[in-house]
């Protein structure tokens, strides 16, 4: 499913196109402070510097090396046919931005579009290791997993004009695999390579600062909007479609998870009203360019209250996922791109469901899990036994932020 | 006066105009955690999460309903002309987005951009029962007060094929009747419901985080550009009108804020800042498409002194009306709707003003108050009753986050 | 370097075009409250408030006052030509809104656009003069430098048909000079007239909310893409190279700045961050339409590293410039505007740089830094002398924000 038609046609874009774009951009570039409060609020008053330094690290890094490289192997042109750009001919954008100034206005915004996206996904993944990581190891990680890994999943998913997986056919429009089953299946990864906290377990998880966590929640709805409905990239049908979706999906995902709450544990929690707005986001990713509202609806009821239910899991298996980040990205990634294909068959859809397609967006993110995962344990692993991963104990135990960054969250008293 | 023009019409609509629309309906709903962050630093600590969940609770419930119903009680075909739309024909904006995928985009755009203003709506008078309400039964509030309230005053006011009030040729334009005279009669009803919190005095109501509530603040005002000049319905001399006019009024309305302040207590406040700019706000909600700036300086002016000085009176007169919703929103609605009808005569306006039109937004303004507080009185009499809606006295009297949600605001302690 | 064309060209703007300076309008506002989140977390927990209500005023005056005369200084038809506009032709935006209702919308836009900027380089300059200032007086503040400074800075430089600055070819885009080098200049003024404060030195500065100034970064991140790319007043290749600049510079900056506190103190920090963020953003304001991606890089390093370095030499010099305004805004506006000049020469350019274009550039950035530095001293030792400025000794001691609002900006105890 071609989300941006490819240089020769950017002519036929409009300005009103373009400038949707960009306003998605900002949009999609506001979820990275939005990780940053939603992570940091979460975690307990030690490492609130730290959580919040790897989302705005990743910012930086991965800024970087999109407007470097990044932006070529995604969407240069071909370097290994159908799996990876040239990261030459478009360096530092050269191939869309001349040193005469002449520039395809379209083809920026879409590569300043996309660096929200490579922002985002790394930006994601920090959750998985709260409290534990040493900055400058993470910041390694970043660059890495960005080069070997999203940098090429973006080429195969989001290049129509070359990559395998948008040439199968998948209907993955704002990157539920791309994005968040990647994200999800790398933070499964890092979690078990840099290993639980000590005390790990639910009381653990009690979050700091609510308020901050609700406004990285609020940010997260509000950019999401540029994040889906940009990724049409144009102000079309799909866009507005997709765009409404974007206000359907995690408003039925916070009705659903505090429902469950409310029957499982008596209390319907500020955090799972939190959690089930992401959720239903995640799933819409895939998705909200093909189902009609109504579906939607279903949908993110479906992603609230299944995320809902496995949210604990990670205590009973034991893995320190510590901010849920598989739970939400990986599941909702899951359900939302799996959607896709059954929700097609004869049941009044937009016509996209159907077992052909249900084939498709399976392989296809069985492939981008197993991929994101292996190599974000290798990468996880090379620098844990290099130059280490995860903090000394006596530095973690303590105050991550002090430990890593010479700060502390707050200072309230006078 | 017509804000959106009926869909034969939407052919006539522009890409940048639909555009517009999706970018003010994402400011518009950027209000909800606005709201959520304003009223959540006003309160005491102990119900800082509570609070917030009162809006978020309002984006989900709303958010739902809207799509499935609203869009077609509001702007529907006339299920009982003048009065209200038909919710069938659009169940799950079936009307406007349809299985093929045939999608009117404008209409799309005006059906979200509607949706915030749904949910905004509500929202705003959830800061009138703070500290002392079931969170269940705010949530049912929120459900029957919008579809018997909220879906048909927007049916009247806002469209103008066939509401009873547009059709008479009321101004109000971004909702100073149909959203701020709307919620705060609501508020004021469901404050005498809910009665008084213990202890309710003016010293109750220190804002336990105030950069919290500037927060909110910023996000209502930068919001508001949206919900007041989006509801032009395009990038037109009447958006720009009013995009200039949301600029003035809060600006003039906090120096009035703080003058009064000034000289009545010797001190200007934050919390009065922060008052005096959703004051102007308010105000220019129904008139920023019909005063030049210069008046909206002098609406702006009136609506922040007349707010500062009456702002207390819920004290005196012993309404606990708790984060003075009443006071902000329907004085200055009142204010702001009724200035359209005075300022026109003779002055230089843009020759709205008149008798007549003043008695139309009286009449307009009148009918709506009485019939928001009548209903919303009968509403959460009737949840009251049943289900009940106020907290028992030793939940409320002590941590209404614990007891209702299970949490605490914040974990500082290391 | 014209970013406007005049009024008799407007005709030739698209919707798009005007639509996009309605969006960059609205998030160069929303860089006042991220102005007052950034500084509001770096004071100590006593001046929480009284260091956002610096911000908040600058939002009330400046806005009011910009409306009535600024515009008509800065772009109305020559008073005095070349150096001020007529503000009385332009009286409350009377020259391009009439009472009949006629509207150039384009210019409007401008107009609003513009006062975002009005107001932006105001509340930049509170940061110099942290815990000490009078509200009132500041204020006054405000209006006069307003007045006497800024709305004739930027007539000189952003007014391409009368201005001196502009008309000498001065490159400034986004106000590397207009903004930064002003606010700057004016902000060492401010510190010198109200001196240090009791115990000025670096453990001073322990932020008291780190969360607060990096929601108070990532607003301006996010503010500065409208006011970077806004400037060019169109959707077209110079407002997509100026925003993709935006992206980049920062992302360099935070690194570079990241890299030396390492190097010279062994932790990087969250606040270094966040200046590295800022010092970059600052930088690209002069200088995003005219450099490629590929030297904003390089800018941006330069910046970042070079800001860092003199970060703390205000405690050597034993200026208490609190939060490090000067060190931000002045140097880093210096960088960018100088590199603007420099970088041209026969090193790939987009062709601007040359020996007369630094000529120019330094003439410019002088002037100005002078005319603001002059006038704010003079402003702030006639308010000194007169009213008073800085706070008495036992106010300022304690608890500025009690001494001056009557409120704390936390009250955490239940």
């Amino acid at each position: 499913m071609p989300i941006f038609h490819v240089a020769a046609e950017a002519a036929t874009y409009t300005q009103a196109d373009t400038l949707w774009l960009m306003v998605a951009t900002i949009l999609a570039l506001l979820m990275a402070p939005g990780v940053a409060f939603f992570y940091g609020g979460l975690v307990r008053v030690t490492s609130v510097v730290s959580m919040m330094m790897m989302s705005f690290g990743a910012m930086a890094v991965v800024g970087v090396l999109w407007v470097l490289i990044g932006y070529g192997v995604a969407f240069g042109s071909p370097l290994i046919p159908h799996w990876i750009g040239d990261p030459f001919t478009d360096l530092g954008l050269s191939g869309i931005i001349g040193p005469g100034g002449t520039v395809d206005i379209h083809l920026v915004a879409v590569a300043a579009f996309q660096a929200a996206f490579a922002i985002d996904v790394v930006a994601l993944i920090s959750g998985a290791i709260a409290d534990r990581a040493k900055f400058g190891s993470w910041l390694i990680f970043a660059a890495v997993w960005s080069i070997l890994v999203y940098f090429p999943v973006a080429h195969w998913i989001f290049d129509p004009a070359d990559g395998w997986a948008a040439q199968m056919g998948v209907n993955d429009f704002a990157g539920g695999v791309a994005v968040h089953v990647n994200a999800g299946a790398a933070a499964l990864a890092l979690a078990l390579v840099l290993g639980k906290r000590n005390g790990f377990g639910k009381g653990l998880d009690k979050p700091h600062n609510v308020p901050l966590t609700m406004l990285g929640a609020g940010l997260l709805w509000i950019g999401w909007f540029g994040f889906n409905a940009g990724s049409a990239g144009a102000v079309d049908g799909t866009a507005l479609l997709a765009f409404i979706n974007t206000l359907v999906a995690p408003a039925a995902s916070i009705l659903a998870w505090l429902a469950v709450e409310k029957i499982k544990d008596g209390k319907p929690t500020s955090v799972g009203a939190a959690s089930g707005l992401v959720a239903g986001l995640v799933a819409a990713a895939p998705s909200c360019n093909v189902l009609t509202p109504g579906w939607t609806l279903v949908l993110g009821a479906i992603a609230g209250a299944v995320c809902a239910l496995v949210a604990d899991l990670r205590y009973k298996i034991g893995i320190d996922d510590s901010l849920n980040v598989v739970g939400l990205h990986l599941v909702g990634g899951v359900i939302g791109t799996l959607f896709v294909g059954v929700a097609g068959i004869g049941i009044g859809f937009l016509a996209t469901g159907s077992l052909v397609q249900f084939g498709v967006q399976t392989l296809v993110t069985v492939v981008v899990m197993c991929y994101s995962f292996g190599m974000a344990w290798l990468i996880g692993t090379g620098i844990e036994r290099t130059v280490g991963f995860r903090l000394a104990p006596d530095e973690a135990g303590t105050a991550p932020d002090v430990a890593i960054h010479g700060e502390e969250a707050y200072t309230l008293q006078a």
